[in-house]
């Protein structure tokens, strides 16, 4: 049964095994239970690497039925690393989408009676730097470890009761930590975009829905000469499909090519994009479907 | 006196401070060097973070004359941060490129008299991926630290006898560390490109040199709507100016709306180039101009 038949919350009859990278608590974990629903996950399965979560998403009688990893966020931008994987792993495809936002708690041990106990911060340089407002107004000293749910994580582990988390409010809901204070992120519009994929090689149905509520990410390379990459969009903007994001990517195999990773509206078994896509196919040294999914 | 003047290392007659983001002994360090060469940096300016270098940088009574921040990493992709900021921060000018090899080496304190009394490695959970091979041969304890050269840092400061630090091989030399092993990264083809930037409003000079030596990079936002981007991009194609990178970047203010970074080869003051660029005005909601600069 694919996602996108059973994209509404109350249809999910299955309970699917979910791998992602990072810490158990990460906002990984957070955006797994936003698309599928919590009661619908039977297990998630934390790896420290993106490359990890990809090998064991196609390894023969892997557990994990999904992974949801993340492609772009609001601030930061995209996770090359994920478009770098989803061109080297075959039978990978995209089947949904979804945005949550990236929203800072400062967390602590159960035993620490009050906020003014707390001596030290911990967390990922990134979630330390978009907490700054936050942070100047307290005497704290900031110490950078690799990972905000690790953060949380230490603070249980080692009994760290002068010392705070920067991490999402999951993480401290795992670890048994309590919450000191919530959204004290800087700027709170931060979201992270999250791609579904499965290597199922059954295709996602198209649903009875408007085409522009899909999707549709490839991946192509042109020739190395002025006017490719015009002309292969041209194949897109002459049918009036409308592109939603656009990168370069250089080829890792040589240094400073680039492949083209391009999301669109329209589902790939729309006639529209059907013919857009064939027509690309010829203008292209290599074009990849990555998928058609519902927009988040 | 511009950087593009002086660019061949006997031509240097001054000597420059030049901020970065990271610790002491960075890569970004190391592309300090190797775009200045070593003798004509007066003093490197560490900064915790990219969005420090360039307020540090557009400040009045600054002692950084430039900045070198990473923008592309063969493996790892776009910094999206450098972008942002070159969006948003005023005077702010590319003014030369550099590329180098980000190749990690083994580090040890000077009291650890063999590689075989290493029990742990310490370094960027990054670092430590893309010395896998290298790592899966040693039975150490693996640990993830905030920053390469922080981990280096922190072998001296510590005194840690037993720990090897994943970091460069500048970054053994400045913190008094001996290297027990050179090149331990899987790829050795990863590249760092690094931005020479400067808030000092004086053009570079466009030099006696063929102009497919320079690069120019540009930053516009379009209207969304079908075609506006390939609108856009055939003010370059049609008169064969070669893109050499393109990327989507989310408007920090409006999240999943989207502005454009595009290289392309040429000079801004290029008769050919600049048609070009005048007729993208036209096209485009904005248009900002980062510079145009020799390629590395």
């Amino acid at each position: 049964m694919s996602v996108l038949q059973t994209s509404t919350r109350p249809g999910y009859t299955s309970k699917y095994s979910i791998a992602f990278q990072g810490e158990i608590g990460a906002y990984s974990q957070s955006a797994i239970y936003a698309f599928f629903g919590r009661d619908n996950v039977n297990e998630v399965l934390p790896l420290p690497t993106l490359r990890q979560v990809f090998q064991n998403l196609v390894r023969e009688g892997s557990r994990a039925d999904y992974a949801v990893v993340p492609i772009e966020n609001s601030l930061a931008g995209t996770i090359g690393e994920t478009l770098d994987l989803l061109l080297l792993s075959n039978n990978v495809r995209i089947v949904g989408e979804v945005r949550i936002p990236i929203s800072h708690a400062l967390i602590a041990h159960e035993n620490c009676s009050s906020i003014s106990k707390i001596r030290r911060v911990i967390s990922h340089p990134q979630a330390i730097a978009q907490c700054k407002e936050y942070l100047d107004a307290h005497d704290w000293e900031q110490i950078p470890v690799y990972d905000t749910a690790g953060a949380a994580k230490m603070i249980r582990d080692e009994n760290l009761e002068d010392t705070a988390a920067i991490a999402s409010e999951l993480a401290a809901e795992i670890y048994g930590l309590q919450i000191l204070a919530r959204h004290i992120e800087d700027d709170h519009s931060n979201q992270t975009r999250f791609i579904v994929i499965t290597s199922n090689a059954s295709s996602p149905v198209l649903v009875n829905s408007e085409a522009n509520d899909y999707r549709t990410s490839i991946i192509f390379s042109t020739e190395h000469k002025p006017g490719s990459l015009v002309d292969s969009l041209s194949t897109l903007s002459s049918r009036k499909i409308n592109l939603t994001k656009i990168e370069s990517r250089p080829m890792k195999s040589r240094p400073w090519e680039y492949y083209f990773y391009v999301d669109f509206e329209g589902h790939e078994k729309d006639e529209n994009c059907r013919n857009a896509l064939d027509e690309l196919k010829e203008r292209t040294i290599e074009l990849k479907i990555l998928g058609s999914y519902k927009r988040a």
